[in-house]
């Protein structure tokens, strides 16, 4: 049975929230995962770290984590000194996921997020120095055992790997056990000619999983063929996390970041946000039953 | 039986390009309709403009006209001089539009084409200097007999109109019959719940039609319900333009503004170009005799 997570900022316009909180609420409402953003982990004390590990192992809640890279830290840079710079900021993140035993890193965490505001006629050179940078972070992950996933995002999110095709080429180029891709339906929406079939493509490559809907309202709202979806899953034979990135607030550090520039809900109050994450949360369980995950 | 039409960068990576040409390939094709980007109109001579009317007359082929913003013209700002210039702008292009016999334009022709950089926590601001703006331009629409529509985009190419209701919402506050509102398959599928219902939400205000796939192939490669797409057009008895707006080049200008990071299609000669044009229109014939448009 795949575990069911969902990432925090859904409530939280700001990307560093009350973790603790958090972990309490997706416990009550029935997930088995809360994913946040890993960059905040850099400014906690080891105490605090030991803290919210505490509280997640009381309530049975893994924590997972995602980042979108600051483009000062863009590891597919071709200046040395930020690529370099890059691969020591993910290290740093990785000593800290590792310290709560974490097991998966995912989001724009080869390339800085974000779309370039340059004609680009040409990705190799990008590629090239991407792929140089996380031979070295996979040898690391490695040790660690953590898994290091590369999320294929839609193209105003940034260039390297718009599609489960370029995120299977990267992996393979990398060629690591700690790595692998990570697909997310609301990106797949953008990008791909056939979403089913971008899952299959990704086939055993596929270490992680995000749902959203089409505009980010919660799954099974939108006009995502969530069959369709839930089928390429069965297809492959996808045991992994499941994690919802749901985002309906405007406003905020969160909103701007995710261009939300309207409430996607009617009911924005937090009893009213819990409504609907136990609605994904019966829905994909229903679509999980359904074709037999 | 609605005209028809297709968007000259489809086969350019530059917005400019050479206009005769194109008006001969639409109609080669069997298209009734070549859309351009309207600001090129301002650099041509009247002796260019009639050049390139006489030609698509002796074809039959009817130019459309759409832009993208630039934010130094953005009507919907609270800075008075960048509007009061945007809206001196936009009557400029009008008045080459007319000198064309031009029938409509549309785009991102009510705000700066873009996705804001700064947290946004209330649009009202940003609406009411637009619709003052709009107000003035719609007198010259409707003395010109120019249908002025405003196109709902997606969150990562504008924030004042991402949805149907946003644009009938705006339409009717600036209440003339000079403007409706311009839907886009594309970034409908970005941001509505249902694109069927965002069709119909719109009803007697639909006057201008984009057609593009979910990643902006031809309308028929890609994952789009294209069946539930021209029934509700249908239901609406929508009798206007429909052009498609197929982007697939990596590269150039046109490659930048629209985010395009990699070729999506295998063959991108001319001719390559030129087969998919033709599918997409078969495609479009096809779903019109489909449901009775």
């Amino acid at each position: 049975m795949n575990k069911l997570g969902i990432f925090m900022n859904f409530w939280e316009k700001q990307w560093d929230a009350d973790h603790i909180k958090y972990i309490n609420k997706a416990a009550d409402i029935g997930f088995d995962i809360l994913e946040f953003q890993a960059q905040p982990l850099l400014e906690m004390s080891d105490e605090k770290l030991a803290k919210i590990k505490a509280e997640a192992d009381k309530r049975g809640i893994e924590l997972t984590y995602s980042l979108g890279l600051d483009p000062k830290y863009d590891i597919s840079s071709t200046d040395e000194t930020i690529r370099v710079g890059g691969v020591k900021y993910l290290s740093e993140i990785m000593n800290q996921v590792k310290k709560m035993d974490g097991k998966i890193i995912s989001g724009v965490s080869y390339a800085g997020w974000g779309a370039p505001d340059y004609i680009l006629e040409d990705k190799s050179a990008m590629l090239e120095a991407s792929v140089k940078s996380m031979k070295e972070l996979v040898k690391k992950a490695e040790e660690m055992e953590i898994t290091y996933c590369v999320e294929a995002v839609n193209r105003f999110e940034g260039a390297l790997l718009n599609t489960s095709k370029e995120a299977v080429e990267y992996v393979k180029m990398v060629d690591s056990p700690a790595i692998g891709v990570l697909l997310d339906t609301f990106h797949m929406n953008i990008e791909e000619n056939n979403i089913g079939d971008a899952i299959r493509y990704a086939g055993k490559y596929l270490k992680g999983f995000h749902t959203g809907e089409n505009n980010r309202v919660v799954p099974g709202k939108g006009h995502l063929d969530w069959d369709e979806i839930f089928k390429a899953l069965k297809d492959v034979d996808y045991k992994g996390r499941i994690v919802s990135e749901p985002f309906v607030l405007m406003g905020g550090d969160v909103g701007l970041s995710i261009k939300t520039w309207r409430n996607l809900v009617d009911d924005t109050t937090e009893a009213g946000l819990d409504k609907e994450a136990k609605f994904l949360l019966d829905f994909e369980k229903s679509m999980m039953k359904k074709w037999g995950l």
